[in-house]
């Protein structure tokens, strides 16, 4: 197998090399693509060094690989697009790009694996990080009724605006507690000692912020349902887990202890729920772990056939990283 | 008149001391009670220099006061009820020690001064910081059409746990900076670069904590409504204005445009809605204002009758304190 990721310098495209080293993907060939500013660096991977080369430096770089791993934005995976994948490659792409594109699946393994088995471009897309979180402990209430509405609120970690931001939150706090103005790049404003309710773009006329609007449109893509997902965005200084507050509306009754069993039992959620004993998921604790963490199950006190809960995970890998290598590996165990 | 203040040297004890001196009031006199501990501190107030005393050191303290706000939890406003109150005191307590009984009427000016006038034990209670925020935006929406069920996600400071939380969330970012551990004492775990869902503790069986069924026993109580609410009640790391998501469910369908009226038109709601412009509310612009700032108002994507929006308010200020004048202003003017 050759496997080829681009945007190797990123905090997706970093943690993709551990995920894969560890799920004991590239060891015959691993290549490395990055900007011309990444372009020479060198990173350890199997026992070996892999210098990143320059995306695009050669119109054939792509040839021989069976499957690319994009995560250099939306921009970069429209643009290489056809380069990667005019050769054979299977293009996994992690970028908002091509998620909504009819003939493109979207694809979270818990979910619908078999879409991936159907991508006629040679394409298939990975959610949002919101999304693959979210929709993972939908799914496992999903088999017991159907959901029919879902409101979320968000604690989105730094790590979501990339590894640069994780360092200025903390360079941010370092400026703060010095008595220094902080200066916000990646972020709209100071997110040290704040929350901000904004993440991605004001494009829609409705008032939702484009990560917002993922939440509704991918959750329904890839559950195949008519679920309808209400979702307020809220970046807070965390470093790279993300929380979500979730109240899930189902067509039957579901009793907390039900929905336990359902989370317990789904393949990918580790319940972490004991209040009285201080247990429940929290995005310090839960950093590079594998899980959507669930907690703090209990019954929707405003609506009969509601529930509400309480999940963490860690935003670069399972929001990102584990779920696309996962894809792969779905792929290559049915072709 | 004669004003008291028990529990001087607390967060909401200082922050009555500005507003009381900002209103007016206290000018006569002002007296201050707190702990052994706090005995004897001196406090600048209206040009003069106020000792505090110690709460219970003779039986007869609250002799001759009119209006007497008590903050200093609710074992103290327990024990020392009766000593406040039998000489004639008002008692404007904000803590939970008295909001659920049923002759003690709980009031926010905005919603329902008038309850303020029916205390006849003299009592009158000061609800909890995140309802006070809530159902001041919830009564401007309840003049357009009964709002029926609520979903809120919450975003609270430090401040909330007190003072010294302050201090310690900021200790703690020094000392993770600096790579050392944390030592959390005032919250159940690291805050620094987390978030904790769990505000109060899990005495109920349904798995919400005290905070959380504040938010739903004290909605009822202060709207006089059948209104239902589930609350997720999270700490994050921010200082000392508190954030809610909200999720409201009308009899009749409201738009944002009418919403949007309505909260311009209420008195205490500031309207912070220009999302083009990165305009919305936030906790580190927030803090030390009066009002609650409303912004990212739009429709419930997942129901024809529901609306949800981002409120911002100052914990100590409006959250405590100032409700707390305000009621004292109230009973001056109408009895």
């Amino acid at each position: 197998m050759r496997i080829a990721i681009v945007g190797a310098s990123g905090a997706v495209g970093q943690e993709l090399m551990k995920v894969l080293e560890q799920h004991g993907f590239g060891r015959e060939e691993l290549l490395l693509f990055g900007s011309e500013r990444s372009a020479g660096r060198k990173y350890r991977f199997a026992g070996r060094d892999i210098t990143v080369s320059e995306l695009g430096a050669t119109p054939d770089q792509f040839r021989d690989v069976d499957i690319t791993f994009a995560s250099a934005g939306a921009g970069i995976s429209r643009r290489f697009r056809q380069d990667i994948t005019r050769f054979g490659s299977v293009l996994i792409d992690n970028s908002s790009a091509f998620r909504m594109e009819e003939d493109v699946p979207l694809v979270v393994p818990q979910v619908n694996p078999e879409d991936a088995l159907r991508a006629p471009h040679g394409v298939i897309a990975n959610p949002n990080c919101t999304t693959i979180q979210l929709v993972i402990t939908l799914q496992a209430l999903e088999q017991l009724s159907h959901v029919t509405r879902v409101r979320v609120a968000t604690y989105q970690a730094a790590s979501g605006a990339g590894m640069q931001a994780m360092d200025e939150l903390e360079q941010q706090y370092r400026d703060v507690l010095a008595g220094r103005e902080a200066h916000p790049e990646r972020f709209q404003h100071q997110l040290a000692y704040n929350v901000i309710p904004h993440i991605g773009d004001f494009d829609a006329d409705n008032g939702y912020t484009a990560e917002e609007l993922k939440m509704y449109n991918e959750t329904r893509k890839i559950m195949h349902s008519d679920i309808a997902v209400s979702a307020m965005c809220v970046r807070v200084p965390s470093l790279r887990a993300h929380s979500e507050a979730i109240w899930a509306e189902t067509e039957r009754s579901i009793s907390p202890d039900e929905a336990r069993e359902a989370f317990l039992a789904f393949h990918g959620i580790t319940v972490l729920d004991v209040p009285g004993d201080n247990i429940y998921p929290m995005p310090l604790d839960l950093s590079g772990r594998d899980d959507v963490f669930v907690g703090r199950i209990r019954s929707d006190l405003s609506h009969p056939r509601g529930l509400t809960f309480w999940s963490v995970s860690d935003q670069i890998r399972r929001g990102a990283a584990l779920n696309a290598v996962e894809i792969a590996e779905y792929i290559i165990r049915n072709r």
